[in-house]
Formats: C-alpha cells, structure tokens, sequence
C-alpha cells in the first residue's frame, strides 16, 4: 500500500509526504501522484516513553491521596483482581485514547503481557511491552521472573513487528540486585530495553543508601547493570555526578511531569542538565491512576512550564527542546527509526487540525501545540504506514470505552 | 424563551433543567416538556476571572524569552499599534475560544473598551470589561484616566446585561496612589468592580518596598482602597498578615497558574493560606500572550497539580476546591448570581461530552474534569438562557479565526 499526503506544513513548508509500505519514502512538492489519500496541513508525532496502559480502568478512582494510602487503599487491592480480560480492554481504551491525542508508540509496563501485546495488536500502535516484575528479594521469585521473561520474549516473536519485548524489573526497592543483573544480562544478549522506575521520591533515595549504602544511580553503576539498553521512568532526584554516570553509559530517562505533580514527588527534574551532560530525556506520562490521561501534547506543556517556574526562568525547556523530547529523543532511547518525519523513517505521524482557536494566528506551529493545544487538535494518525484514526474518530471506538467502562465499574463495586 | 435540559447528569444525578428567559427556573426529575432542547448527561460552568482578551492575536509571539525582553521587544510596540478593529477581532477570537472551552464569563482589561464591549455583545458571553488605566504618576494622565472612565461608565448603559463595566488601574507601579483612590471612590459610589495586578512579581514587591516603604498589600492598605470592590490578579507574593488583610477587607484573588508557570513569575501561590483565612479565591488564565490559550479546564489542573508538588501534598487542593475556584468564587468576587446549577441562578452552563476516553471509566465526575479532560470536553454552552454553542460548534467560527489570523499577521508583519 501507498500513501501520499499532499500539501502538509512541515517545518513552515508546504510539501508532500509520499509513505510506502510502512516507511517514509519521499518527501518533496508536488510529489507524482500514486494512491493520494488526504491533504491537510499539519505534522507531530509522539512517543510516550512511559505508561501503565491498562491503568486507564483506574481514572479518578482515589485522587487527592497521600501515595502510601492511595496505594495500599485503591490501586494495589484492586490490581489484585485484574483479569487477563480486565487488562486487555483497558489496554485496549489507553491504545484510543493514545491515537486520539497523537501518540503513536509507547512504552509500556504492566502484568499480563500478552493481554496487553493482543490490545496493542488490535489496535495498530507501536509498542515496547515490559512484563512488569518484582521479586521482593526473594530467590524463589526471582527464578520465577526470569523463567517467565524467557518464556515471554520467546512468545512477543507472533506478534507483528510493530511489538517488542522488553525487560521490565518495577524498581530497586521491590528487585533484588539479583534479579537486575540477569535482566542486565539478558537484555544484551537478545538486544532489548529496560524499563525501570528510578528516583522517583526522596523516600526512595533515602531508602536506597538505608538498604544498599549507596544512592539509586550508584547502586545500578555498582550493579553494572547501567547501559544503552537501560531506560528509567522519573529520575527525579540525582545529582551531578549521577547524571554524569547516566551520560556516560548511554542510560535514557523518562520525566513523567502530570504524575510527578499529581503525587507530589517533586517538581525539580534536572531536565536542562541532564541534557546538557548528554543524556536522553524522553518524556511520558505514567498511568492513568496518576496523570488521569495519556495526553502527550498535554505532558509537554506540563514539563516546559514546571521547568520554567521552579528555575526562575523563562528561557528554561523551549518548546522545541520538548517536542523533541516528546518525539526523536523516546524513539532513538529504544532504538526505533522514527519521530521525525524524514526520508527512510517509519511512517509514524499526525496531521494536526490547523482550525482551531490555539492554532489562531499560527505565528509559531510548535509553540502553539506545546503551549496552547492540547491532544484534541489530532486529526489522523498514522502508524507503520496504516491510517488509525481519521476526522478525529477511531473505527470502534464507542464499544471500546463501553466495554473498558463496563470491566472498570466491574472491579471497582466487587473491591 | 424556555428551554428544557432532561435527564442531565448534575451531582451524580439524573435530573431535568428547566430555563426561562435568562434564568435557572427548576431543577426535578421529570419536569413537563414545554418547548424540549436537548438531551445530553453533563454538566460545568466556568468563569475566566482575568484575561486580556485581545492578546489572542499574539498567541506562539514570543515564547520563551525573559519577561522584560519580551515586554520591551515583543507585546509594547506592537500593542502599540492595536487598532479599534484589531481588538475587536482579537476580542471575538478569545470569545470563541472561551465558548469552545466552556467558559461563560470573563473579567477582561485592555484597551479600546468599546471595542471589547463589542465583541463580547456579538458572541453572547458575559463579561466585565474593565478599560486598562496607567497615569504612570502623572497628574495630567491622571485626570485624563478619571475622565475617560466617567465617560465609559455612562455609555456602558447601551450595551445588554451581559456587560458590565469595572475600573481597571493596571498595576501599583504604573498607577499613582491617588489614581488608586479615585477608582475606590468611583467604584464605591457606582457600585462596579476594581481590577487590578497585584504582587505578580519578586521585582514588584521589592519595587514596591522602595517606592512606598511597604510591601504591595499594605500599601493599598495605607491608601485604604481595600474592599470587596476590588479584585486582584496574581496575589503571588503576600504574608500572612497581608493575606488577613485581604480577607478582613473582603478582597477577591484571582489565580493564574498557566501565565505565573511561564513567565517564571512564581510558584508559591498560597491557596490554601487564602482559602483557610476566608479570602475568595478564583482562577484565571491571562491573556494568551502568557498563557497561549483560555482554557479554564486545563487552568483547573494546572492549578491543582502546581499547589501539590511545591507542597509536597497530593492533597492539597482537590478537585472539587479548584472547580469551586473556577465556578462560584469567581461569580460571588464579582456579584453575580451564576457559577451554579440550582434554581434563581441565571442560566449560564456547559453540557460536556461524556462520550470520550477523558471520562472513560466516569468513576468520579469532577476529578475526570479536572484531572483528564481539557476544553475540548465541552459539547453545549448556554449563556443568560442563549445557546451560544451546540456540539462543539460555533456558528461563524470559520469567519472569525479567519479574520483574526489575517489582523495578527498583518499586525506582526508591520510591527
């Protein structure tokens, strides 16, 4: 199949976008017509690095709570009970919820896995799925984790290639050092990424040099688990020299700025140094239990403006630094050929609704999405050279919330 | 005109509106049908308690930059060549979006107030129209301010009930003290509304220290222009003795989150602090030059999660508090009887789309709105018992965005 997009804005320019199979094969004006389907202006594409899909099932059930209560009170009680079918169609309402405000590939970490890869399946995007594990520094378990991620990364090879595996250990305070080492291990001889919770309260770093002496990020450089394959979730506390570490072995980090808030975790995300020594900074939005949606254009106005008033400054995370956080810098993290719409790029974008007010006057295109859209402005989305959604409507997607509505109030009046 | 809104979903119940003429007649389940409208679950109500309307037409007209930067090169000299048509157009596109987003209301200060007026009388909202005054301690501009406002306050009288006139003295170091208490004593005489920026900045309070000996609230206390008339945007930097004053006084404090995130201007906003000492509390978005859009509901969550992370509370400043922010604290500060669906309130609500992954599952209504949703959840909006919008459509919006961009380029393209 062929894809020609006619007159989109790319980069202030109006050219054509000629989409083959699932690659971005040309780009140019007035490219020869083959099989043209739309002409709308617009572009963006974007990644987001880090969610708890089927979480969505959990959306405004147990706001405004201390972490600890909302843990143990609303979310770990009821994730007890979560059925393969529970976790399929919430995975399935987080997928259109996605593809609604643009995103087209993410990065997820959850149980039942395979529930979770057939929802993405089904519904067209790209995703890295991590099986979520913890062994509670127990051996037993942890044998079980590692028999268990074998038996999964076997099993990801019948879905199509638009699902990968990933390794996915929860955190340093529920993993043995153990358990993080194989996952180290295994990941470089099968060449996946790992996903992982680090930093993400001060609680957890003072836990960290309590339990093991030493702070989050030294603790993973004495394991030797830190590598181009690692990609953690909030990064919240680190000091220079940890973002030295993280830099120097190629670790990328995802900033979850709703949840961060949300939770009251903190809000100095040392974005601009980060970069500035060389690491990846992609950004995400975690689960709906926490960032109550998956809005990626929603997640970059979020850590441009907590970046700009905790500095003190203005200047502080452009727009274009976030969008490009939000797009190259997630898809280069785990190694996809995508997020920017280029020639012999996989033919992942959006085209963007031009008519509307935040689009009004359109003195700045990314300004206006990063500042004053929000995920609604998507019009289409394409994903490995498929339409997903066009006119802002996603084929199915009335019996999608209805089903995942249904499983939700479900769990929620048997808890 | 009478209109019937059935089986809506308001507090959690299904139940029937019934509207005449501009007014909130009976709520009941089952109410007989007169002249039927709709039938749609959902229900909101916003009012923008400080923008600058205009500002739209500068909207992504740089971003990013310091804040004296950005006055002395970006908005002064273009502002500068505003006309009377140009505000009217900027006027008319915030409108628009303030009805797309389900904002009924709004405090407005800018220039060329008939022009507002205008505008606002088109699109069928509600506002307070406050002319922007500067006599930059001059005794001549001074009088010339007086003057002008006299003569604005009398032709006000040919504009419908939507619109009201307030005085607006733009800041303490723009505006002398005497200015100051001519506009008390006006407001006071004529029963109208103040507004006025107050404690936006560091730089203000230190300006303030040095010029009056006093920090902002104490010396508009010295000048005895305290008083429920008066209603104030920003209020970041305030002690606690000046938040009594404020509430001995009766003052209204107008918070906006997006416009103080970035521009870097501060994010210890104390809400709680004002709230707990009976200071009312409502929320704004500022003009689109700041805060890039009008939308009320993401200003609600950007409020909430801002006040939880720089307190380190997940608590703090729920849902339902935020939403009482944007609604009825807003309407009380300005003495209008809106901000609430119950009976002899006018007849001034959103109907939003349920129909969508923000409330997908609908656990918990105020937390989807706050937490998940944006502007665009917005499907209905009626104002002083008129249909302004239906299913997310303006009549004219074409027309008016149109126009709008064709004024902000030809305006930055002179500049």
């Amino acid at each position: 199949m062929s894809l020609l997009i006619q007159s989109v804005l790319l980069d202030g320019i109006k050219t054509d976008v000629y989409i083959e199979g699932n690659e971005i094969r040309r780009i140019g004006k007035a490219l020869p017509v083959d099989r043209a389907d739309k002409v709308i202006n617009g572009r963006r594409k974007a990644l987001n690095a880090h969610t708890h899909a089927a979480m969505t099932l959990f959306r405004g059930f147990g706001d405004d709570m201390p972490l600890k209560e909302w843990l143990e009170q609303k979310i770990w009680p009821y994730e007890a009970k979560l059925t393969a079918e529970d976790v399929y169609w919430g995975t399935k309402l987080a997928c259109l919820e996605m593809i609604k405000s643009g995103t087209t590939t993410f990065f997820d970490m959850y149980y039942q896995f395979r529930a979770v890869a057939d929802a993405v399946e089904e519904m067209g995007l790209r995703a890295l799925v991590a099986g979520v594990c913890f062994d509670h520094f127990d051996g037993t378990r942890r044998t079980r984790c590692e028999q268990e991620n074998e038996q999964l990364f076997r099993e990801v090879e019948r879905y199509g290639r638009r699902i990968r595996y990933a390794v996915g250990p929860h955190a340093i305070y529920t993993v043995s050092g153990e358990l993080l080492q194989w996952a180290h291990r295994f990941a470089t001889e099968h060449d996946v990424p790992i996903h992982l919770h680090l930093a993400e309260t001060e609680g957890e770093v003072q836990n960290s040099l309590k339990q093991f002496g030493l702070t989050p990020v030294r603790y993973l450089h004495k394991l030797g688990v830190l590598s181009p394959r690692l990609i953690v979730a909030h990064g919240l506390y680190m000091d220079a020299d940890e973002i030295r570490m993280l830099a120097d072995n190629g670790v990328a980090v995802v900033h979850n700025p709703a949840s961060n808030m949300k939770l009251a975790s903190g809000y100095r995300f040392p974005y601009c140094e980060m970069r500035e020594a060389g690491v990846r900074v992609a950004l995400g939005t975690d689960g709906c239990t926490s960032s109550n949606n998956l809005d990626m254009v929603e997640a970059m106005k979020l850590a441009s403006l907590l970046g700009k008033v905790w500095r003190g400054n203005p200047e502080a995370i452009p727009a274009e630094a976030i969008f490009e956080s939000a797009t190259i810098a997630g898809a280069e993290a785990v190694g996809l050929k995508a997020g920017r719409i280029a020639e012999g790029y996989v033919a992942d974008l959006c085209l963007v609704d031009l008519n509307m007010p935040a689009f009004t006057p359109n003195h700045h295109f990314i300004s206006n999405l990063v500042y004053a859209a929000n995920g609604s402005c998507v019009d289409t989305v394409i994903c490995d050279g498929k339409i997903l959604m066009e006119g802002k409507h996603v084929p199915g997607e009335e019996n999608i919330m209805e089903q995942a509505a249904r499983r939700a109030y479900r769990l929620v009046k048997n808890g």
